[in-house]
């Protein structure tokens, strides 16, 4: 039996960073068999992203200052959530505008991505162990003749 | 035979309001009898949101000041949708950034969520019914012999 | 042998404009021949999108006005990405907040929509070709008698 659905593991150093995941899912993918379909990654945190963009460290720079301006992690007060205890409520926030998932095509057992396309773990509150989600989801490859079909 | 698209009705006493669906949307999966698929959640609505993140109120609070902050329901005329006799352009561009839909991996009969994610209902311009739609798609669990798989 | 992925090409005269996809990607369902089951629209260019809202054409100035008071496209140097010779940094950005990619619930043959839901392509840095993948997956529909079934 095979397996499709894994769980990747990150405790990134830096409170916010982005870590370039596009081989390990390709990779899931391949140990999967599967050919057609779709593939699900998700954050399973709520202060993280799964998001595609380019694998460029300038725009990443670009990325963060970015979300910090719409989104500043100082004053911690200014939030209420943070009033809680937390001090990561800007990174709630963030992971909204970044996004949760991507859901990717699987054409003849490969990723269907364009041609800059990668994907990337977005952890906005790092520090600690926090998990993804890849599902792989398969379409069977039957020719079912057209008389047979609903 | 089985019913796997599930429509939900919502009618928000507030304009702007979060509902947390997440045990609607796992019973809808437990009655559907999926064990291992994809379940997709999505507003049919385009001034309302379905996402996940926390389910604490001062959070929630933080979310409703931020959006209104990047996109401010008044002045009204400051949209050129308004001018349509609308008042609810602002709802529109929220929805975007909180998003419209989210895509649930389904593993032993649950969703497979992280320790903290609840999915919420993301009412914009409420005050009126809206309908989210819930679709369960499974995978067959076919032990298919190797030699016979393409 | 039915094809299930589609890739639409489009190349904009304006560097920033949204076009209307819905009827493009319910002919190829149509054509797919699938009743039920869900449809990947995603963009394979990282400086466009696809995504979901109204076709009101006050309501595109609105968000072209919006996303570019939140990610300006000038002046080009404020952003690091753009030191590489690039001046569509802001582009990657706009994407964010429109996102990648959209999954639409196919019921009885159609796009299960909203009575406003429109699928756009989002195009921030255009002038040249770029595609949208368009993959229908489906589900068979096996009336499993339940003593069969897991």
């Amino acid at each position: 039996m095979k397996s499709f659905t894994h769980y990747l593991l990150f405790n990134t150093p830096e409170r916010v960073q982005f870590i370039n995941i596009t081989e390990k899912v390709q990779d899931l993918v391949t140990q999967s068999g599967i050919k057609e379909g779709l593939c699900l990654v998700n954050a399973m945190h709520i202060t993280a992203s799964v998001f595609i963009n380019d694998d460029e460290p300038g725009l990443h720079r670009d990325f963060k200052r970015w979300l910090d301006e719409l989104a500043p992690h100082e004053p911690i007060n200014m939030y209420h959530h943070n009033k809680t205890g937390e001090d990561n409520a800007d990174a709630h926030l963030k992971r909204q505008i970044m996004g949760r998932e991507v859901v990717v095509a699987v054409t003849n057992g490969r990723l269907d991505l364009g041609p800059w396309e990668q994907i990337f773990y977005g952890e906005f509150d790092g520090r600690r162990p926090k998990r993804v989600l890849v599902k792989s989801y398969w379409r069977i490859n039957l020719d079912i003749p057209s008389f047979l079909q609903a």
